[in-house]
């Protein structure tokens, strides 16, 4: 048998010092009410359970679409662009992933940029982790203490920001912070850029703006879609991307050959028939978000204005990780980023409006 | 709008050089013979049917099991090893693919055996796109000419193998050749390499031995296993490795967080609850293996023994792509790979006896 040391080495130095990504708790406790990891509160339209159900036979025996096509077509009509424009995912972690190892070169091989990914901080967690996973230089700078841009003049006085990073990842809706971004700023940023840019548009459903333009008129600017939130499909694992024919081809020559499950297919493309059942869904989801904004606030709760499925919030009183173990006690559960920028607050999904109900009445029942 | 080349600098010089891994055709025309992408001809067990469709409903909202540990559980319990020594991925692909990042450097940054990935030919033909992809090194060395593994005098006295390579890919029984290589054969090997080593037992259900005791005994073996195959899901793309826990966690800590769609897991388990039903059609896949090879030999064709859900068949009379033609005239799809070192012949997956026949009679009407 092999001594420790002898089997560290069969793993490559820089792996041995990636810190994961950590995902939200996934606990499957009975009566749990969960708002921790951005999921829907509203279940999948009817006509994809149906459809689902009806593909669940002995047709599981054979390889799925290879490039997602039926799919990518969909989308296409949805988006006004071609399924060339299109790259889908196992979630767009894995597009995500795939654009690291495409477009950014691992660093000490080129010079500073080229080896550059580069994010605002707060944004999603994962961007660094990519980066680390494939030995990439980060860039991190600091959104404004509201979680906005900094102006595009701050920007380029500063020289903090690269616009020759080899990629450059916004996430619009902020995450954890909430706030959205006009599509004219997005746009006046995307610009100034060389490299590549990815709008991270995974909670756009619940903002006032998107910015799908943009990537269809600038071919370096690439969105970045789920169906995760929005369209209540955690579970089977979709994402994709748009953008440029020649990133996406790039992107689809080095994913695995039958990235997306079948099962996932079938279910978003189900999903892209009965839109207006999602839409109603995300009406009632921001209406529930000003109405949790106001009444936490009313307790004394400091919270950002929000455009996505969550609030960040900085609550009165105890800690914040107080009031996660206090919550948690009530069977709610709401997510704190133990070590980030935004260690002071805690992020809540939107759940229905008796989950918002419930967490009010804790959180009135925990101020005494 | 920028032009044509300076879009292409958005992408890697590395990638813009890959060649993607060509995926089997997957027509859906009715009534078509599909003997080409090496899929199970029997449905998937009544239980997956039914705890498939049972999971179909508002919990698609919700994300996976981010580890997909309820099946590693499983898998633990049927290979006798602990849930750390398995990791899932989305398709045996996708752990081959993370085995490449976990443990090989790319190209340059260091000494040639570390950045070496290093395999039989022929042998799956996505090992030379995985390395091709991460810009490692490929060390290729023929099978004899009947796909035997050269023997190991032989390999030492040649210094064409690298014994100390970072990875070495064994495809056991080989694909697409279709033979199975003896655990003592295999066990010899492994001892003498210094890197990791993989046996990608994708076909192993269907040969006389497996080599799964040498990845529980040696922290430098790895088996890799798949759902698709022998268990007809291909659909849901569920694969995984059996290993030492520290080449585990590494490879946990590089792929995606939620890497496996929640169905395929639900559709995993209940495979493992269903053995017997699997391993009767193991069985009759064998049988019409052996059968088909007895008539195909009986008309000209020269078959090596297999091991696997395939053969791969020399035909007489006429070319290689003029049979792949002739028989898609009768709606039979069969396998041939153009630019391989098996180029003079076709794989035909193992169906039904039925299809069996039908590829029978049709051989028999094209040699006239």
């Amino acid at each position: 048998m092999k001594s420790k040391s002898s089997i560290a080495r069969l793993v490559r130095p820089l792996v041995s010092t990636v810190h994961a990504y950590v995902p939200g708790e996934q606990p499957r406790i009975k009566g749990l009410i969960k708002l921790n990891t951005n999921e829907n509160p509203y279940p999948p339209s009817p006509r994809v359970i149906r459809d689902v159900k009806a593909a669940v036979d002995g047709r599981l025996r054979l390889y799925p679409e290879a490039s997602a096509l039926p799919l990518r077509e969909e989308l296409a009509k949805l988006h006004g662009c071609s399924p060339e424009n299109i790259v889908v995912g196992n979630g767009s972690d894995e597009v995500l992933a795939l654009a690291t190892r495409a477009f950014v070169e691992p660093a000490g091989k080129t010079k500073s940029s080229a080896s550059t990914i580069q994010y605002f901080t707060p944004s999603y967690s994962l961007y660094p982790v990519l980066a680390a996973i494939h030995g990439a230089r980060t860039n991190e700078v600091s959104l404004t203490s509201d979680f906005d841009i900094p102006e595009l003049s701050m920007l380029k006085k500063s020289r903090a920001w690269d616009f020759g990073a080899a990629l450059t990842l916004v996430t619009t809706p902020n995450a954890p912070g909430g706030r959205g971004y006009s599509t004219a700023r997005l746009e006046a940023l995307c610009r100034l850029h060389k490299g590549v840019v990815i709008l991270d548009e995974a909670y756009v459903d619940f903002a006032a703006e998107n910015a799908m333009e943009l990537a269809l008129k600038y071919p370096h600017v690439i969105v970045s879609r789920t169906f995760s939130k929005s369209y209540s499909l955690c579970f089977q694992r979709v994402g994709y991307f748009v953008g440029h024919p020649d990133l996406m081809a790039a992107l689809h020559k080095i994913r695995d050959s039958y990235n997306v499950n079948g099962l996932g297919q079938i279910a978003a493309v189900a999903t892209l028939k009965s839109l207006p059942y999602y839409r109603k869904n995300f009406k009632l989801i921001c209406a529930t978000r000003e109405r949790l904004t106001r009444a936490l606030t009313d307790l004394g709760f400091s919270i950002p204005p929000s455009q996505a499925n969550f609030i960040l919030v900085r609550p009165p009183k105890f800690s914040p990780e107080a009031w996660l173990a206090k919550w948690k006690e009530h069977k709610i559960l709401v997510r704190w980023f133990r070590s980030s920028s935004v260690r002071d607050y805690l992020r809540i999904t939107i759940g229905t409006d008796a989950e918002a109900d419930a967490l009010i009445a804790a959180a009135r029942k925990i101020l005494g």
